[in-house]
């Protein structure tokens, strides 16, 4: 880069990944590369040098989804609780002068990029930390949206729509309800994406359980009877946080992933069983789980803009010599849709969520509101079809050329 | 048509819908204009008059999913058994002055259709019947492939490679076991369809589920674990209908479809238990269902073209005056895939099950051999994409104008 003294940069990718995540890293690596750096990737030792990639592999991660470089589920505790791993990350930076670091991921990615920035002062190593926003949870702050949000959005929106038709058509002699799982652990934009399908109270979908409203089976159990009664179906898009009044989520699977949250999945038949029981009804359930956030064959277009443009920020952040902060994405006006970029500092970012307001959500707590339409309809704009090859996407298939390992120690996550 | 004199034509959908069912209707409404007769849908006395319909709209049709006119799950049961049943639809055919009955559906509506052309003898009403052939389920006898299909293929072959990509990108410190659930009660074909995603062992999907092949649970387990050890991850690809040797569903859900076949769903999280109790991988499922076969918006271009060619067939066979017979899909060169449409008698058709043969699935039992993906690629190339308004495909929202009714007494199905 510009500095007297060029060093090394080095992007990692964190946490679920996304349709255009690599969008991102594409971003990130086509500029760096203008500033003619090496960068390299992959948190500890295991290090790709991608100054050895060629322009060609680096352009296809654009359209390539989920994480090329694998992303990680490991959050660093403060420096006080664990100082070894921070003294490791130093020593491994150090080992390959690294200079500038890249985080790719969503809040608690944010959280580690910001202290590994502090670390640079505690540790007394120059190192310039940008957070790159990457989540499909849509709950960073700051940000009009986050890029991977909007190609989740835009499939859950298009698998709503086309869920619907389907029940709709067979209704009268076959399944009235229907009822689709989506992501969202404690914000319900993805559910809300859902309510994207329809325009009215008898088009689908006719019920969002969103985790920001507590769910109540009653007031729940007559809508679908009414939807049924005057529609002839029932549509229910439904977040795997949607949960109780009592902060118990409705689909408890007693599991805990690695950061100690909650593994959800399977709320769909716990709400197919309700119906069942109380109503009596022909259901059917599907549950999208990664299919939603790794689609990059319906990825928005917007989204991948968003994507490819807060890489290239970072960098250029960076470069200019911006210390712990992250590129947002800055609504400039909704119709026609505009934005640009602009940096914030990590420390406001990190560990604070974002969810669905209140005034996004109909009174009844069932549906999306004109202005969440306003909100969410621009970020699943247009379309950025992948190549196809014999009737698949052709994505890359990353492999990368390793770095030499230069510490003589290994460590295990 | 032709005939002396002009009658009108019946056009009805049956089962479960497909993303390109109405490309069929659109191939026998389009034909039948040019003969300049009107077309009506839509079984019993709710009938739409579609000559009142515009080009435009019909037009509409070949990239709107799921069942426009409405579809039926409602199997005639034989003459003898229900002769009240069959007289009914002669007298609503003789109301509307019905000449001719197209009827699009899979192995039950063949059937019925079958049954209706033995009616005009039996009953003394002249009817010409052709099927219009429509599963996803893929297991019509004497035709190469099921309109349906190639587009419930392609979506699930797409998913599988995305699912597998995203898993790939994790595995190292979260998720080790992806399961997709896909439909294919009693054949396994949108299981194999899967297989498409991946070339080589070490490539998702790692393990099929077939229908065809019994459920074993030791060498099942023995090969999750090889692959988590061997690649670090593990994705697979599981039918509804995957059963034990004795018969048995791995997702019995107890309940039955109007049809009194097992009503099925779920099976993935029966097999996620199995790995999780046995070998303890962190795991995530999907549940495609409905999604699968409403999947419009990533369509085979062959397979809406092999649409909208049996739906156009079948008018040029009634004119032809052939009766009892459904338009196939002949297969004439696989590289590069070349197919024409011939006739064959529905009673050839009605009832027979055409599943995945045992040279198609590897000696393993869990992947697809090379001849099954000569078979099956030619089937999901080629794009289709919908037209797009505001993020989202601008499906057809069809009302129709409904037919006065002539017969004085209701019927209740």
């Amino acid at each position: 880069m510009k500095k007297a003294v060029p060093r090394n940069a080095l992007y990692a990718q964190s946490g679920g990944v996304s349709a255009v995540i690599n969008a991102s890293a594409c971003g990130v690596i086509e500029t760096a590369r203008r500033h003619r750096r090496q960068i390299v990737g992959v948190l500890t030792e295991n290090l790709i040098d991608l100054s050895r990639e060629s322009a060609a592999t680096i352009r296809a991660l654009r359209y390539t989804p989920a994480g090329a470089f694998g992303s990680a589920r490991f959050k660093l505790k403060g420096l006080e609780q664990n100082r070894t791993e921070y003294e490791r990350l130093i020593e491994v930076f150090r080992a390959h002068d690294i200079g500038y670091f890249f985080y790719n991921g969503g809040n608690d990615s944010m959280d580690t990029a910001l202290k590994i920035s502090q670390i640079g002062q505690a540790l007394n190593y120059p190192i310039t930390c940008v957070g790159v926003p990457k989540t499909v949870d849509n709950d960073l702050p700051l940000t009009d949206c986050c890029p991977g949000f909007g190609s989740v959005a835009k499939y859950i929106a298009v698998s709503t729509l086309e869920g619907g038709l389907d029940v709709a058509s067979m209704a009268k002699t076959s399944t009235k309800v229907f009822i689709l799982e989506v992501m969202g652990r404690h914000a319900g934009w993805i559910a809300a994406a859902g309510g994207l399908a329809g325009q009215g109270r008898d088009q689908a979908p006719h019920i969002i359980l969103f985790p920001e409203i507590p769910f109540e089976q009653a007031s729940f159990l007559a809508r679908v009877k009414q939807c049924v009664g005057d529609y002839g179906y029932c549509v229910i898009v439904v977040s795997e946080g949607a949960k109780f009044a009592d902060g118990k989520f409705l689909a408890e699977a007693g599991t805990r992933d690695a950061f100690g949250h909650t593994q959800l999945g399977g709320v769909a038949p716990v709400v197919a069983n309700l119906v069942r029981e109380h109503l009596g009804y022909k259901y059917h359930w599907a549950v999208a789980d990664y299919l939603q956030r790794a689609a990059r064959h319906i990825a928005s277009k917007v989204d991948v803009e968003q994507a490819y443009a807060v890489g290239r920020a970072a960098v250029e952040y960076a470069l200019a010599g911006r210390n712990a902060v992250m590129p947002a994405i800055i609504r400039t006006a909704s119709k026609p849709y505009r934005w640009k970029i602009a940096p914030v500092p990590l420390e406001k970012v990190a560990n604070v969520e974002k969810t669905v307001p209140r005034h996004y959500i109909t009174a009844d707590g069932f549906g999306i509101t004109a202005a969440a339409r306003r909100y969410l309809e621009p970020l699943i704009a247009g379309e950025d079809w992948p190549p196809f090859e014999r009737g698949l996407p052709k994505y890359l298939r990353f492999k990368g050329k390793a770095v030499r390992r230069r510490l003589s120690t290994p460590f295990t996550l």
